[in-house]
């Protein structure tokens, strides 16, 4: 249902801007459309000017095109769709996107990534022979790198993507020595927090991060109240989650993995469709993911400020040099306020 | 001498742009011009064309005014003076700048930040009352808080101002436990450390650091050789500096301070006219500066990178809580190839 009409400019614009306006809208749909990829869609009308732009719907809802073909109407008819995923070709529990992008007069296809899926695939060459003017891999790598990055990283490997999140000071601390860290960082990184929760599958800390700060780690807005989507919740470790922990609060989006072995962690989280997991701490938490290889992107909050003593954010707890060391590339740079926000992917190749 | 024309566009330029090329002079000269401070000047000609940018000369040599007016000859008369700091207005080694805009036929002035030094400062009354349209404070605070800061905090506080650099991981490790780290950032930020040591007036690093990594803290270029303008070289902490230490090849610009009372170390640099200091570590000296509360400014170099163990960039070895927190406000984020290079002031305030 969500046009994201805020998104459109009354003007014409360029094929790449407005692939990057469907990108924003897939940004917003993140979270909610699994086991189908968060995708955004805008139709251009014959003069280029954004008609209709829409995402992914939860799934068993349509697809981002069929969605944008319908706002846009009329204006469809010999206009340009810009898509960031090739568009399916397969019956599923919607009618393939092909078949309507075609009825519906479009007489142009501009996608970014190819669809890995070899049941959906082949949309854009059915398109082109029949008679769309077809571009392939329009901002590429920067669309696979941003909301459709977790799907693709399930077609690729079986299991879902893992994001590291981390908030500390420059000298890397999250909170001082006796475990106060209220608040390392301000109220626009705190509430980038929240909002990316609200787009996340799953959320996960160790029974540490539970015992100690109670955390609800639900999705709330700035006076308070949930956000659209939670993610599920989820607690690692042996000890109990006490019943009372404020984390079972707020339904059953809720889950106890009484265990340490991260392959069963992963395993479980699999088997539940999850695609996209936030892992928020604590320190041996996550210093035991990133251990086990299993880090696929970081994002970290960083606050300028200096503690000088008090807990790091990621602690394995073994010796180490440099050699080991886990490096990501990084794909944005923001300001929040005073703060930073850094994310960084691993590579195919790391 | 350095006229950096290769700051300047050949057409014309709005006020505030001009004022941003009088800052990156200024900049350039850093480190080159105690006691004084390092200004910019831009001239405009009548048609708003920046004819002459320059920066002051090491002491003794004309003030950034007096070199920009030399170079824009003809083109000064009916021009505009953008200057990052207001003109000077008493005979010192070099005469007046007022008198010499005056001369010059220059018949407006802007300037970011006004005199604080009682004896020099009143160029701006004295012009206006020549009948030249002054502007005051343009670009104030971004100028105040860049190249003129050093030589500000001098003249408010009678102290050196203090920056404590920091190169780490996201998770804050500067060092893996075997005391390896190279290379933690990538070749970008190693270049700007580099550039950024020759326009400080001096580095600190404590005794250990010189024992466990015998650096050279020189400035140096990417191919190895010596950039034009090599800091101060101190060395502070009790223990011997060794005789074959590489911290003392590279000539006399290089002075052991064998105490660790910080008060004798800004007191000694104090006399000697230092200005602009930067640290450079280790964990625990720079710990010491900031309970002190002796660091008045932050470069922090953050890679994209975890390590979960390791030594951090900043180790009080006290115990401490939230509140202690020193906190700074962020001017520039720059991103250096993966790396983010994060700059951040105390506030007059903090
Ligand atoms: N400032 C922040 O952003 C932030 C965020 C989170 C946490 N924290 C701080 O972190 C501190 C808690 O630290 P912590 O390290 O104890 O918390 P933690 O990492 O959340 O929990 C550690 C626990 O995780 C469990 N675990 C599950 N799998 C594991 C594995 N493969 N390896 C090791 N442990 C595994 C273990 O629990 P069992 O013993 O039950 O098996 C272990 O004791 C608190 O002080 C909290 O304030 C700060
Ligand atoms: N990766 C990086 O960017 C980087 C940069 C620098 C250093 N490091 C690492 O830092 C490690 C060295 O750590 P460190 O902490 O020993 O080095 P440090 O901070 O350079 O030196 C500590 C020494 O500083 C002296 N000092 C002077 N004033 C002091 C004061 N007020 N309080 C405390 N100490 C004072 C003391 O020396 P005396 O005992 O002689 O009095 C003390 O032992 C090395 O492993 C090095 O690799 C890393």
């Amino acid at each position: 249902m969500p046009l994201f009409t805020d998104l459109l400019p009354d003007h014409p614009i360029s094929v790449e801007h407005a692939m990057r306006i469907a990108g924003d809208a897939a940004e917003r749909a993140r979270g909610t459309t699994r086991p189908n990829p968060p995708v955004g869609c805008v139709i251009l009308d014959t003069a280029g000017v954004p008609r209709a732009v829409a995402a992914t719907e939860p799934a068993g809802g349509p697809h981002a095109e069929a969605q944008a073909l319908a706002a846009a109407g009329d204006w469809a008819s010999g206009g340009h769709a810009v898509v960031t995923l090739e568009p399916c070709h397969h019956q599923g529990r919607t009618p393939p996107c092909t078949g309507a992008l075609v009825q519906a007069g479009v007489t142009a296809l501009t996608f970014a990534v190819a669809d890995p899926n070899p049941i959906a695939a082949g949309g854009a060459d059915w398109l082109a022979s029949r008679g769309l003017d077809v571009t392939r891999g329009l901002l590429a790598e920067a669309t696979a790198n941003a909301a459709l990055r977790p799907w693709l990283h399930v077609q690729a490997t079986g299991r879902p993507h893992i994001t590291l999140k981390t908030a500390a000071t420059v000298d890397g601390r999250a909170a001082a020595t006796d475990g106060t860290s209220q608040w390392i960082t301000g109220p626009a990184a705190r509430r980038r927090v929240h909002v990316d929760r609200s787009r996340r599958d799953a959320i996960i800390v160790g029974t540490g991060t539970v015992h100690t700060d109670d955390p609800r780690l639900t999705a709330r807005g700035a006076d308070g109240t949930p956000l659209g989507n939670q993610p599920l919740r989820v607690v690692v470790g042996r000890s109990d989650v006490p019943q009372d922990a404020a984390i079972r609060a707020g339904g059953k989006r809720f889950l106890h993995l009484p265990t340490r072995d991260l392959t069963e962690v992963v395993a479980a989280l699999t088997e539940r469709g999850i695609m996209d997991v936030l892992i928020e701490g604590g320190p041996r938490l996550a210093g035991a993911f990133l251990r086990a290889d299993l880090v696929d992107a970081i994002e970290s909050y960083i606050a300028p400020a200096v503690l000088g003593a008090g807990t790091t954010t990621v602690d394995t707890g073994v010796e180490n040099t440099i050699a080991e060391i886990t490096r990501f590339r990084t794909i944005r740079v923001d300001r929040l306020g005073d703060d930073v926000l850094i994310r960084a992917v691993r590579g195919a190749d790391d």
